[in-house]
């Protein structure tokens, strides 16, 4: 098994019924952190936990729709805590951000960084390694729909490490 | 020209790079309205107004993303007035519709109506016919993911007549 199928099944692990069945046995703790989530005018609950595998920091995953016969992307909610962030990635097929809360940074291999606000979409073309996170002091939160024609929706790369990302968030 | 190309192409005189040029030359009461949506917490502009021949009442719609090579899908989010909804109509190739704000109503044909709330999402399987809109008393945003692998995005059918709303709406 590959590292890339290994991070699609990690993913897989933490989203639609497989979730629903973790969510029932969530701790006090996880259902209070998930009601004030929802009580602060979020639009969506949290979700779970991302893989540390493929995130730095503490990301959140809640997937909102399924790839389908007529539909080839799936959608999740993601939720970056500040200073979080994904490893470096592609997407075989592409991927496109909507951001719906927060400040967050976006980068794309051998370009500078981009911040990323509230309101924003950034359309990730296919093959571009690239990652993206919440700002060093403000959560972010995106919908992602990433498209996956038969190879995959993501193959993960590097960790972006603490002097690329301090870099960047200067 | 049929009638759903009509309505094709009345959508794209009201996105992209249309509607930037659009509203270089708003009135400053649109403007007003615009910035009294941003300041309400709203996270995109309400847009511009959607064409009166496919909605009943007060809807805005504001494009984030167009179709490219890679996504066939285009992106926007549409905001109802209570009261306001689509005409009857069906997607070639499927839609996606993520609520996020308010409540609305969505109702498939044959079907009965659904309410639906800030936070769900609904997959509108290819060639249902359908409508959706705000409640009676609450305004509602969807962002709607429209497929168009190349015979258009929506075919527009017949009005929902106020006696099928009001009795959907009860």
């Amino acid at each position: 098994m590959n590292k890339s199928t290994l991070g699609l099944i990690l993913f897989a692990l933490c989203t639609g019924i497989s979730c629903s069945n973790q969510q029932s046995i969530n701790t006090e703790k996880a259902k209070m952190e998930k009601t004030e989530s929802q009580n602060d005018g979020a639009i969506f609950p949290k979700g779970e936990k991302a893989p540390a595998d493929y995130f730095t920091g503490t990301v959140y995953l809640q997937m909102l729709a399924q790839k389908t016969e007529s539909n080839d992307y799936s959608i999740g909610s993601v939720t970056f805590e500040p200073g979080a962030r994904s490893y470096w990635h592609k997407h075989p097929a592409g991927q496109t951000l909507i951001v719906i809360n927060g400040k967050g940074l976006y980068q794309e291999k051998g370009m500078p960084v981009r911040t990323i606000n509230k309101g924003e979409t950034i359309v990730c073309n296919p093959d571009v390694e690239h990652w993206h996170g919440a700002s060093p002091e403000s959560q972010m939160t995106h919908i992602a729909i990433t498209n996956d024609r038969g190879d995959g929706g993501v193959v993960w790369l590097t960790r972006v490490t603490d002097d690329q990302y301090n870099a960047a968030g200067r």
